[in-house]
């Protein structure tokens, strides 16, 4: 199945998991079958400078940030680091992140939630 | 977990599925504990002008392509689509698929394989 981005869901989230700002969340192929029932979200963010998503943590499933442009900051489980394009952050089995934009250009990553 | 880009493996593989050409994946995350338990590929492909990977069904698991960069022509369970940025095809339950890059640039897409 072929999803053409201008068929694509686009969803705002104000204040994201306690962030600052809004988030876009370009849904990359919601509530469908088999999307839905391997994962929780299959989305590409997008943080504006300043904006960020939360702490929080993923106890029963999977998450991927894989950074497609920009700027940011993630705490990856209580450590701060600087990611960018290319980076790639894993979050599981317990595990607390947060991302946030420090840059003047959209952060925008693609996030991907595994189920258990 | 946080990988720089700079730390991720890239590999070649010629001629893959049938197709022509090279192909690059760059392991987002390869071999690493909840990766390789929720997941068969996790990479960012780039296939350069003329290059393809052939058709190949997908039974056991369940594949999203996410294009990022380029222009292409994806076979989507037997009909053929073009494809560009932000484009997004899923292929399970024994779909077949393949891509080719028919532009003049790197056809550059995300490609997730996830378990049954």
């Amino acid at each position: 199945m072929l999803y053409h981005r201008n068929e694509l869901k686009s969803e705002i989230r104000e204040k994201p998991r306690g962030g600052e700002g809004n988030a876009t969340f370009l849904h990359l192929a919601e509530g469908k079958g088999a999307v839905q029932k391997y994962t929780n979200l299959l989305a590409e963010i997008t943080l504006p400078p300043g904006a960020s998503i939360g702490p929080h943590p993923h106890t029963e499933d999977l998450e991927f940030y894989i950074i497609l442009e920009g700027e940011g900051k993630v705490n990856d489980n209580g450590t701060e680091k600087n990611v960018t394009k290319g980076d790639v952050m894993i979050t599981g089995n317990g595990e607390t992140h947060s991302i946030s934009n420090t840059g003047n250009a959209p952060l925008v990553f693609h996030a991907v939630i595994i189920k258990e």
